[in-house]
């Protein structure tokens, strides 16, 4: 396949891979490509994987109609230089200028910005946030990562950290969260501690005698136990699981609220491998964030899905060129 | 006293109270008159208030110096027409007009904004925020109150009732907020429930037969507790009261740690009549803002006193003229 028009190249930097994908300009997919990140490799074997990834696409659609090249990282996209900082699950990383360096191979415009902003952008643009000036983004997966969006642009924060919704407290003597604090909602609705959580409750009830379709789904190896078998036991109607779900969906409703206040902003889009849980748990945060926040707030009140799954990050990162 | 060259007058409404002064380009209040707000008499009384305060005002220093009159004012001011909505004990009030009603009185420019966000932009133009791009604001008072000043500029929000930080939570399950909802900052530290809870403690530690400084400060009527005396207690080394103002300085810490995460914004600068607590309060702010916010974010946390006091809701309002 050769796209005969101009296209954007978008690279969704992960510590496991790199998918790069050709971006037409209403924010589709031509073709994509999946690398190895080589993150336990160190920085330049990092940034010689995109590379790689990009000289496929290129051998592919030809390089004559990129128009630029994003970049969505992980980690802390400094403000100033643009430098990719400590992301975690890489190695031997402190500060490094990944966008300089592809801007020196490929002679082309490069912008990189962190990879949960680059999936607000892309929602902004072209998902669920098109018809919203202003919303709050939440990537609700192994952790709680999230993006502001403010008058249809992303807020960066003054050093570019900003956004990190993931680490509202909901309780200051809640359980120890992996930054370093207590009670954040990450620490109550991530991956692992949604899961952990299940499992002790999933034993309990087992020790009481009681059966749970969950422990049922993973024929009884509680290690098995992740979000999506969660969500599917609830939707058989299993107890325990609708109660784990709708407490995940209420805690977040209440951190968001908190967010809503400081910022006044209605709109949330929640988009994420867990947000594909089933609607009862949307209608949780929902009615929480309405019963929370500040009166004035209350009938504006929007919760959402994400639109564009797997493919925001791509999507976004191309989008950074799209929009400069 | 005239002042011979150009000046603003800036107007702190409350619900008390209206306060107006004479504010030159420094930021100085050069002269001041407070008259009856006339609050449970409806709008059309207080609007004939705020006229008769710089009626006065313009008697002594003649109105042809004046360039304008800036509005504080409780309330949401609406982004849309500077409508004033439902300020909280206001009789007879919905959504009213008050900015264009000075206006045709007088025939000057007027502008209106929300009174904490007024004492925000003060801080940011003539106080502790002179040295800062962004900041949180937190009024600390008889609710808590709050702003966010982004790249010196006031963030209101899609509809001007941004900053409501006192309305961030730090337990899902705490105390019922006047607000409605649970948990919220304000209803731990906020005047009457600061008081409210150190009455209790007082009380139960009578029971046990302990004594404390904020008892003898009261002469034993316990009606008589208010911050200003937990304070002065505190000075004396009481424990009670130091345990008290201490742990309302590690909430509001933790609600700040929240706000941080999200905005990434550092730099807290606190007034209000509470924020006359003392050091090591501040001190258990810091101290607890720093250890819960992420790791990039800890080095340059820096929580301050406002500088401006009472004064800061008239030099706020002169400034929104000032610094149109």
């Amino acid at each position: 396949m050769t796209s005969s028009s101009a296209y954007v190249i978008g690279v969704d930097l992960g510590a496991t891979t790199i998918k790069s994908g050709i971006v037409d300009e209403e924010g589709r997919i031509l073709d994509q490509v999946v690398v190895d990140a080589m993150a336990l490799s160190g920085p330049r074997a990092v940034i010689r994987q995109i590379v790689l990834s990009i000289r496929q696409l290129f051998e592919r659609h030809g390089r004559a109609g990129c128009r630029g090249i994003g970049i969505g990282s992980p980690g802390v996209v400094a403000s100033s230089d643009g430098a990719v900082l400590y992301p975690p699950n890489f190695a031997d990383w402190k500060r490094v200028r990944v966008a300089d360096a592809v801007r020196k191979t490929f002679r082309l415009p490069v912008a990189i910005e962190n990879d949960a902003n680059c999936a607000a952008i892309a929602e902004a643009h072209f998902g669920s946030g098109k018809r919203y000036n202003d919303f709050l983004f939440v990537i609700w997966g192994t952790g709680v990562g999230g993006g502001v969006i403010i008058d249809r642009k992303i807020y960066r924060g003054p050093y570019g950290g900003a956004g990190e919704i993931g680490h509202v407290a909901v309780d200051h003597n809640g359980p120890p969260c992996n930054c370093g604090s207590r009670g954040c909602i990450e620490s109550y609705i991530g991956q692992r501690y949604l899961s952990d959580r299940t499992r002790r409750a999933v034993a309990e009830a087992a020790k009481r005698g009681e059966r749970s379709a969950i422990g049922q789904l993973v024929k009884g190896n509680l290690a098995k136990i992740e979000p999506a078998v969660i969500s599917n036991a609830a939707l058989r109607g299993d107890r325990l699981a609708i109660g784990i779900l709708t407490e995940a969906g209420t805690l977040l409703g209440c951190a968001l609220a908190s967010v809503v206040n400081v910022l006044e902003i209605r709109t949330v889009i929640i988009g994420g491998g867990i947000s594909a849980v089933p609607d009862f748990v949307f209608e949780a945060i929902r009615e929480t964030v309405r019963s929370r926040v500040l009166t004035p707030h209350r009938a504006g009140i929007r919760v959402l899905r994400a639109k564009l799954g797997n493919g925001a990050g791509i999507i976004g990162a191309a989008s950074l060129i799209y929009f400069r």
